[in-house]
């Protein structure tokens, strides 16, 4: 058995503490040896589950002598930064997503990263999760031919507050992300192409600082697939994760997870559960695939499976679509980046 | 392609006059020359219907020298006596379920039919569904691997009259005895004994005549699998027909066809329709498909798919059944009838 | 009950037969008293299925003193002569899809029938079918609260032969005609502007003559609702008709139907029946209700469900959808006609 | 919040080691103190999941002065003998099912519990199975009305070893009896009567030491209802654990949780997961809320959800079971256990 992964946690806020208590109760070789956070109550939060050291400062995370990898759950400004930190002193990184909103700095952590040969794994946790991680195995075994048309159905179960939406970086760079990601995992090709239709349905006040809640996404893949996500932040029925790919030769289609099995059957309907309620729920089983992941990689040294390049372009798609909102036009990834500096040709 | 069959109705009750429909629009091959009925009202709907010849008297259809083949729609208590005159009278014979609830009434029907070398077909419609007929299909072509048990949930929407249930023979022989011949065809192997466990549950006046309204029962086969079965005549929600057959390869479940595929969410949950109310809607392909294949059956001499036998071991397991009921025990079918003189040996 | 209507009908191919018999079998209160088609096999046809007359001539129906309504199933390029002759002649009008695909065409066919106060209804037939038509009300009835995005998956089983694509007017015209259709009439609401993302991915011949085989398709609504369709001309596992609105209220999702209810169970996987093959197994009901509904509005004298105006826009839709694919850019309606020629104002 | 529970655990199988790594990361206010175990492998587990104190000797957990409730993990054979040593030191008692296969050593277990005024809680966790769970709050409310069908199903993926059989009690103290309660459960009824049909198809080496590995279990309840339940050993499809029950005003129907919630379409079917491969899979929660209940039950001073009688009575329908399958016919409840010694008349 290898022997234990030396772990320095950074951000004990929700996702921090989900992250640490999969660590410690479901990731055996994981040993997170110390966590910081700017907020005292968090640190209670670690202590009482067993991590030794508990700081206020970063930068004793990221430079602990004993520390092999690091995981970072600050707030997204400090990525970047800590990204470079933590490569400069030698440390695997895992991530949460986004990396950043700016390319620039997206390409000065993925330049640090490779400079310093550490590991940099991203959270894409829904990667992980077991319905679209079987599709994905699927389409790459070929086993509905020529992807022809992508669907990516992805509503939130409510609109988080104005004042998070205020300063979210727009709904493509903070929720639709995930499917951007989503729609190169399964199709295993690089977006060409972005068109978006959009409007703020649920809450127009949204609309005075330029964002939408409603959004229907088409995007144009390397392989000729076309792709569609659509978009709500607020189903009422639950949390709606579904996805399905059609080819040449057959389709595969990824349901929601319902509460329960149930059918209450009356002189009226057949009654069945609504879907899991949001993410933390659906994505469980996912988050602790996710970092159990992470700790192979590193402990069989093989390559990250979402790197930095991942993470480049799930932030360009969603610049590129924020910009076609803007223009009403199709965008070209091109236009964003200049895929030369990153040796790709769409 | 085939040259016509004359066929000549006998009774234009409601399941008649369905017959008569089905022959007429959706059945090329067949001819219906003549058809008789006791009450007047039914003789118009015959003739706007395209009958050439309309009567009163069941001889006429049973002795006309055009007719080929007779379709016998009269109360159960003709149903022997039409197919003994039919028999003789060198007619192949489509005779509605059940044959007769007498066992002597169904041998002298039998010995009738092989004495003058025509064919019977007893109406189980049931063994056209298409959910039925393919599980039947898997099973024989070994997909399900050596049955196991067997499970059949038949439930009607409401309840016949009073009236009806009076003099309707009790529910193993009015209702269940579809039930006990798709056990016989799904599995392909006969009863050997049966046991019975139910009561009056939805209107326990009907116990003042011996009879019940839900039942459980347990059907033990030749082959050594389980069977069991279970009615009501009442679900709220429609009729419910399911069957499912496991076995030592694997497992084949029928669910019922729903009224639309069609599910409403709400912040409550998903409402999937009913299933379909009766078994006119249920069954209606299946009417269709089980005269199209009795024509084929003459037109093509190949044997009857649904025999005499079929129609005496469904009313032998139903009165076996109401004996269970009665005295409190497994039944061996051999206790009902000596099972040498048709030559069987279970 | 009403009196007989008298139907005269024009075309006797495919679905010409098809609204024959189902006229002839399952519509009562139709009789067509007169057919026409410039074949001498399909006469045939007609006079077996019951047709007391049968010509060569469109216009001895189109001009048959007795003759109330006409049915119009002749190649698309006669539907607005025909319809136009129609309406002189004061007849009611069943005319197949598309009306024309020219706009001018149109028009002047919606002079026709205005002017000599007849009625029109266009064969759209999937508005007929169970699931699409419950969904219709539950939208109708404020089930799902204000539309916001509308999902329409629309795949053929398999392309027609090159020969047929060649003058079939482009997909748009030919096959997401009745998506744009189902668009409106499920969202009760007008498109504004289309966006069309596509290729010829099953094959590339196509190209050769400017049409495509795979399609993405992006409406906006007048209502604000966001509509993406997406077609293909070849799903390997049948016939896939599904849609999904979803608003502010809840969500409402119409799933194939399937050959059969079965599932197989093995140690590999369940095992279900594919969807219905192609549009006459899976709207064959819907082919005659609508038929029925047509009698019923010139019976009861009602407002015809599906009238010129339903046929201009999906017409109009097509059109702007092949210009978006053609420029690459969302097209507005208003570009291809100006609306308030149509008392419109979008 | 309530004090933590202080907690000593007997027999660190796979059962005892599954209560304890729940105990330590899922259930607050549980502190295990000391575990017990024959096996000093099972030690260095217990060691390394943070329990301070390990030992050879039950009687040190039994009579640990700090223990305030004792989870009884051993082998049945001690389930009786620790439950009656805990509740005479005054602990409260977690003991897995079943109690016991003697009605009389059930009974004494029974004296000692209430004499000493300590709770006792029986490990029947499929109870806490979500979907049964719901399934019962529906019916105890009245949902469904008065009950009359119940069907359970119940197959296990594999069967166990022939060694392990030999002494496993019989198929229906090993397997069905998890039915037995709950089918007491979801009806909220004692059962009356039991009938059983049985053979060994799986197997038939088992056939002699007289045990069986299919069963068709009918009940008969006080209520009126009846049950009925289907067993195997061996489903080649996974883990197959459904249930229904039907009633006077509708339907509930727990259909099977599966692996995932993709299903594949080719161009011969649709191809979807097989069930959850066994119990540590399917009730993987059920375990959790089980222990967690516990825990509640004893800080918040309530009466147990699943107590002695419930133990016995499960245990007396099972030698029922077994009497009616060695003597064919049906076996009353009174016939076991005389009732009126527990203050029971059914």
């Amino acid at each position: 058995m290898a022997k234990n992964l030396k772990i320095g946690l950074i951000g004990l806020g929700r996702i921090g503490q989900i992250h640490l208590t999969n660590l410690i109760n479901h990731i055996p070789g994981a040993e997170v040896i110390i966590a910081s956070d700017v907020s005292p109550q968090s640190h209670e939060f670690a202590l009482k589950a067993g991590v030794p050291r508990v700081t206020f400062e970063a930068e004793e995370v990221l430079n602990h002598p004993d520390v092999e990898a690091v995981i970072i759950c600050s707030p997204t400004p400090f990525h970047v930064p800590y990204t470079v930190q933590a490569a400069r002193a030698k440390k695997h990184i895992f991530c949460e997503k986004p990396l950043d909103t700016s390319i620039e700095a997206i390409l000065s952590a993925k330049s640090a990263v490779e400079e310093n040969g550490v590991k940099l794994m991203l959270g894409f946790n829904r990667r992980f999760d077991v319905n679209f991680s079987n599709i994905q195995k699927v389409v790459e075994a070929g086993g509905i031919g020529e992807p022809h048309i992508l669907r990516i159905t992805s509503r939130d179960p409510n609109p988080p507050s104005l004042e998070y939406l205020r300063s979210s970086g727009g709904i493509f760079l903070d929720m639709s992300i995930h499917d951007f990601d989503m729609a190169r995992f399964i199709t295993g090709s690089e977006v060409k192409e972005v068109f978006v239709k959009g409007d703020a349905l649920i809450n127009p006040a949204i609309k005075d600082f330029g964002d939408i809640d409603t959004a229907v996404i088409v995007l144009t893949f390397e392989n000729g697939a076309i792709g569609v996500i659509d978009n709500s932040r607020k189903a009422v029925y639950g949390y709606d994760q579904r996805l399905e790919i059609f080819g040449s030769k057959g389709m595969a289609n990824a349901d929601n997870n319902k509460l329960d099995n149930v059918t209450i059957y009356d002189d009226k309907a057949g009654h069945s559960a609504l879907t899991q309620p949001f993410f933390l729920e659906r994505y469980e089983q996912a988050y602790r695939v996710c970092l159990k992941t992470f700790i192979q990689t590193i402990q069989e040294d093989k390559p990250s499976p979402v790197d930095v390049h991942d993470g480049l372009m799930a932030t360009v798609i969603g610049i590129a679509a924020q910009k076609s909102l803007n223009e009403g036009r199709t965008v070209s990834i091109e236009e964003v980046l200049d895929l030369s500096t990153i040796g790709l040709n769409l």
